[in-house]
């Protein structure tokens, strides 16, 4: 559903003193424009925003601030509006505070491996500047083109590589935040290890924008890797999938990823994504695993060594290694059909949840059993990136909105169950957020809203999402 | 030294109250145990409590900060007591809550690799039952067979192993904590990514108990290695240690340690520890590096032929690699010897800095440069986890506290040039508190004392440790 919404009033005098900060150009009322900032990749409705703010120093961000909380102005931050849950769509009455043009890649410290980043550098254009100073810097995900650093730290992304690399909360060293209150917190920490006193910068990490404006970043950077292997598994059952993590991680200790398929995920990329069948008999669980090292052909033969003996051991039952990297994407393309299934399957419930890995088979048994009953003409996929226990539940065409929501329910409250995560990497937002309490306890809640109130007490910033 | 000063007196009302919670054998003033409970490792001034409170579940904890904050009761928190900050060494009036007796291991889950842990379990013991069950808990200390985990995070432990494992903050997923309030917070969570708002866990740890008392945690495993393989290398230059750590990582993603020593360090263990060198001829810089993994023959192969790829280039002098657990040993017994040099260079100063790793080089001889100048006469030596950045410095014998107070000045100003960390694993406690500010802004402490006042309003917890 998309509602474009007419932009709702912002006074003069707050406009006037926008504009004395950020300039004629920083403050946007251009049509097209706000319609372009009226929402993220989510199915949150759409609002166009009265204004855009483009602030173009992280001084700009704290000053827009301050003015905003003088005068109430409720305010959105937007990233690169790639999210899931949307919190970074507008709602009635709010301003957009956009960080696309505080982009400047201030610094790339090619001995110590780091990089010092304005929030709104794209993270593709990061990863390309860095690679050709023969560093690395892990985090990817589909929005890569799109996704701005920030909002990556925002949201504590995640994607393939958190098995080596953990999330963006374990790449960020430093950062600089602007408060609601106009104070710009430089905490620009280029070390790995700082143990003094508490930690704040994971005040601002996750918190998908709740406490305060992200503005710089000092991101830990990796060796760059000069060779990557991929193998498709197909095991006997999940538990054997857990078996095979755990030897691979000892084993392969540049193991990079390890994503999940099962069978019914496998037959639907088969046949969405056009593909042949990579094994001549169905297996109830693939595993698609990568490493990253520096030799190309002795960590392919490491991982076929590997491989072959958990093929005697029986933790596998069959196995193909790509031999180039034509055989790579073509291993990689079942996990690949994702977009398209996206598309076919809408409208969806969409799920990023965690799960305890010892709870994981029973959870998708019984959730593939629940939703199988009640929607028995509809797909359930079940993949995910379940070395780190991040479970993806794809369940569609729903037509009806009572079918949407009955599929949140069964899925959430085995997520509960279990002492899962009802976001493993997407976020709350709004979308979430009437499900917190099944993650995060009552008291936990309060002091989340006592951080709120201490940072933001006019509740500028990002208002009514994560939690009310 | 060494003041055991008289108990300050406890109000019998409280005393009564105390007594009702834990149960008379919870309430400790017998002499013998006060005494043992007048401080951690530190030089800081050793003071014996009023009383030790023994709790033994969670709710003992919280309820024993409740009645204390009625009372305007402090309290110092006690683990193993063997940290060098001082942070745990009693001040006058204040009554010692010691973590001892709250001790179990609760779960060990084998599947998802997690440990489930009440915070007075001692380091080594939780190692020792987590390798039984073939799994590994990385973090690891000289302090292991006394130190509990529940002070390893709320002081984030670093260690030996950070490069490969992280800090004590990246090993734990789940926490519960005492707040002065007399609330439990209990956030166990058990899966690896839970991107669901604030993650609350990181205000408690590294905190060093200045706004609750962690109870139970829940800690992250990894796979047992069974190999692991030593190198000891000898380098022309500093620069050519950041090299060989970037192409170190890069190629062998098993890296678990890289130590560096400087030639002066080296020159000292060999007399103090009356070693035998361990090449014929002395360098400036030397690297102790350790791969952890599952092959030991496979895995000294490579570390051998990356090594000799190494010295064609010319990264690296010489080297040995161990080819035995004795070989080993051997080659760790130099950066070993640190032990002993603390003893006999007493009274010396000791730092634990972090610095980036551009600066580094001129950091160690501007700072060796000054101390050669004012202190002729004493060794100064340079050592560290330098793949972390984390850079040690011993000095001494130093007779008067005006010239360790001296050495301080000039550490200290070097580290915060260089927008360094004065501490990149110790922790703050006391005796680095006057130096906070120089790696942490006015804004910084405004906002710690800020959550100092909304979660401790009466000052009960660990007072005046870190910040004022």
């Amino acid at each position: 559903m998309v509602e474009i919404e007419a932009p709702a009033l912002v006074s003069d005098e707050l406009r006037d003193a926008l504009m004395s900060v950020l300039g004629k150009s920083g403050v946007v009322s251009d049509p097209a424009v706000v319609a372009a900032q009226s929402g993220d990749w989510s199915e949150a409705t759409k609002v166009a925003p009265a204004w855009v703010l483009f602030p173009r120093t992280p001084q700009q961000v704290a000053d827009v601030l301050a003015l905003c909380s003088h005068h109430h102005q409720k305010i959105v931050i937007q990233g690169g509006l790639t999210g899931l849950a949307g919190g970074a769509t507008p709602t009635h009455g709010e301003v957009a505070l956009s960080l696309a043009k505080l982009n400047q890649i201030e610094d790339i410290d090619t001995v110590g491996g780091t990089a010092t980043v304005q929030a709104g550098v794209i993270l593709e254009e990061l990863q390309t500047r860095v690679e050709a100073q023969d560093w690395y810097f892990p985090l990817d995900l589909g929005a890569r083109g799109s996704c701005q650093v920030g909002g990556n730290a925002a949201t504590n992304a995640g994607g393939n590589r958190v098995i080596r690399y953990g999330t963006m909360r374990e790449l960020v060293q430093g950062i600089e935040v602007a408060l609601p209150s106009g104070k710009l917190l430089t905490m620009m920490n280029r070390v790995t290890k700082n143990t003094t006193g508490i930690d704040l910068k994971h005040l601002f990490i996750g918190a998908e924008g709740t406490l305060g404006v992200i503005t710089r970043l000092v991101l830990k950077l990796s060796p760059k890797p000069t060779a990557a292997n991929t193998a498709l598994c197909a095991l006997p059952s999940f538990e054997a999938a857990t078996r095979l993590v755990r030897d691979m991680r000892r084993a392969l200790p540049g193991l990079s990823a390890f994503e999940v398929m099962w069978a019914d995920f496998m037959e639907a990329a088969q046949e969405i994504g056009n593909l042949r069948p990579a094994f001549a008999t169905g297996s109830p669980v693939y595993a698609l695993v990568e490493t990253l090292g520096a030799h190309q052909e002795d960590d392919r033969e490491q991982l076929e060594r590997f491989l072959g003996e958990a093929l005697e051991a029986g933790t596998v039952c069959d196995v193909i290694v790509a031999q180039s990297l034509e055989d790579s994407r073509s291993l990689w393309s079942y996990r690949e059909t994702i977009g398209e299934m996206l598309g076919q399957l809408r409208p969806h419930a969409a799920f990023d949840v965690g799960v305890p890995m010892a709870a994981m088979a029973s959870f998708v048994e019984s959730v593939r059993a629940s939703l199988r009953a009640r929607f028995p003409d509809q797909r359930h996929l079940f993949f995910g990136h379940i070395g780190d226990g991040n479970l993806h539940v794809l369940s569609g065409p729903h037509v009806s909105a009572d079918s949407l929501h009955m599929v949140e329910q069964v899925v959430y409250e085995a997520v509960r169950k279990v002492g899962g995560s009802i976001s493993a990497e997407h976020g709350i937002g709004v979308i979430k957020r009437e499900f917190l309490h099944l993650s995060r306890g009552a008291g936990e809640i309060e002091l989340m809203r006592g951080l709120k109130a201490m940072l933001d007490p006019v509740g500028i910033l990002n208002a009514a999402r994560v939690f009310a």
